[in-house]
């Protein structure tokens, strides 16, 4: 990880983080329904669909304040499905992040409401935020088209029904891309938009997205494989346990590690189509890349 | 129920179901995701909000075309919002509108994403309609604020931590002013609203809505003691089974009607109010009123 993205990220996700908590924790939530969404959003994470939305507008020229409200909704959506993800009926999870899962803490009924008011306050959120109407109608489309039955929850209902199966490397990419891909071009192309980016660089941008979430999802297998359990806060060799199919298994550990370096290539190579080469763009391809946990 | 409503709600309910089944099969939604979703927007119910919706917007000279989209939306939201509910960390039935719950006729984990679809559907529908962009964002906000966290989802947290509870009328006034009512207040705001009604107006027809909804829900238990099994398709005296407080256990059968007489003598004043009486805004509260179903 490049100093100049460290940086950035140290200086940014501080404010990311009082925001987000502040945005739930200011509204008239019931005690207990705040209380299970706040700590499934202060569970932490990397942040790094909202610290990837910052980063995006930067590159473009554009101020965070503006993108925040936008950064915060996306990181609840991310946590909601997470949320979901973890109940007794779908991975069955009892411990995220080193912690227990939302419905292990709370209970099953507590977590699927939570989960509910999350993806909803996200919404709420922005519809509530600054920009202007023309804004806003760009970014809760766009929000709902990534995040919804054709984006992120399409792909975690496939990538049930592909439990047990064996997969070819198409139809893996093919979740990847719902899965979590679409949150990853949701939040790059809203903080180009916000950043001033046009279309043909939105465009390409939406390119860089798709191949760097990929690549994401290439180097979580690996580590599934070869990481430290500890640094990750789940038990590795947990997707051979639950029956997944992964890079690993389908192309072998030097396979996935070469497809890595070509989402790579292809990450690099649209941010010189979109005109935003060597910025901290280019240091999130390395960030993921490299990442340990 | 007065033929004109009846008049109305027959010659819309065709394009609205119409409408709402198209809306989503028309979308790239893997196949047993989108089958879920449809099973339990094609079981039908009464359609109450979209249907009160229109009666708003028509009631103030609103055309029904440019509702459309809004109001599928609060239908999907409705749905979604019985699919969590009958899951079995929630309430646990198994049979809706005489169908087996979605759940059931599915799995848990569809039912599940099947809500999470229908939930961000209904705000991709909005977003990607013909509205102008300040339109829908006071629609997205107000739908939002209704069914997030701070509304319908808080009415069903409370609801569900009031079980075995006794609580007074004005606990479970709160509830179901959260749980139900704050649907029904965006249904008849956002047709005021596109029907051109101005804020003092908005401010009355909300007062309507209230009424109304507590109205729906003081017949709704009274159905709960004396109503048919068959026509309301869910067994006779489940509130009791599950434990729930009800208007006729708090205040008697009788005091159950009078309290209902108070909810519609409140909602017709404030038709008056907002200038709209003798329209089936009216019609609507002796619907409400006499339902049997």
């Amino acid at each position: 990880m490049k100093e100049t993205l460290a940086t950035f990220i140290q200086n940014h996700v501080v404010q990311l983080n009082s925001e987000l908590e502040a945005s739930i924790r200011k509204r008239a939530i019931p005690d207990r329904l705040k209380e299970s969404m706040l700590y499934s959003i202060k569970a932490g994470g990397k942040r790094i669909r909202p610290m990837l939305m910052l980063a995006a507008n930067d590159a473009f020229g554009g101020t965070p304040e503006r993108v925040m409200p936008v950064a915060s909704a996306v990181e609840m959506i991310h946590t909601y499905s997470l949320v979901h993800d973890d109940l007794p009926a779908m991975d069955d999870d009892d411990v995220r992040r080193g912690q227990p899962t939302n419905h292990k803490q709370f209970d099953e009924a507590t977590a699927i409401l939570a989960g509910d008011g999350l993806l909803t306050t996200a919404f709420h959120l922005i519809s509530q935020s600054s920009l202007t109407d023309g804004e806003k109608g760009f970014i809760l489309k766009e929000m709902a088209q990534a995040s919804g039955a054709e984006g992120m929850v399409a792909g975690q209902m496939l990538d049930m029904e592909a439990e047990g199966e064996e997969l070819t490397l198409e139809e893996l990419e093919n979740i990847h891309r719902l899965k979590t891909g679409e949150l990853l071009r949701f939040s790059v192309l809203a903080g180009a938009y916000l950043g001033g980016a046009n279309v043909e660089q939105r465009e390409a941008i939406e390119r860089y997205a798709k191949a760097l979430g990929l690549l994401f999802q290439v180097q979580d297998d690996i580590l599934d494989v070869v990481g430290n359990a500890d640094e990750l806060g789940k038990p590795i060799g947990s997707d051979v346990g639950n029956d997944k199919s992964t890079y690993p298994q389908l192309l072998g550990l030097e396979g996935a590690k070469e497809q890595k370096e070509i989402y790579a290539r292809k990450a690099k190579d649209a941010l010189v189509e979109a005109g935003v080469e060597s910025t901290l763009l280019e240091d999130f391809v390395d960030y993921i890349n490299d990442r340990t946990a």
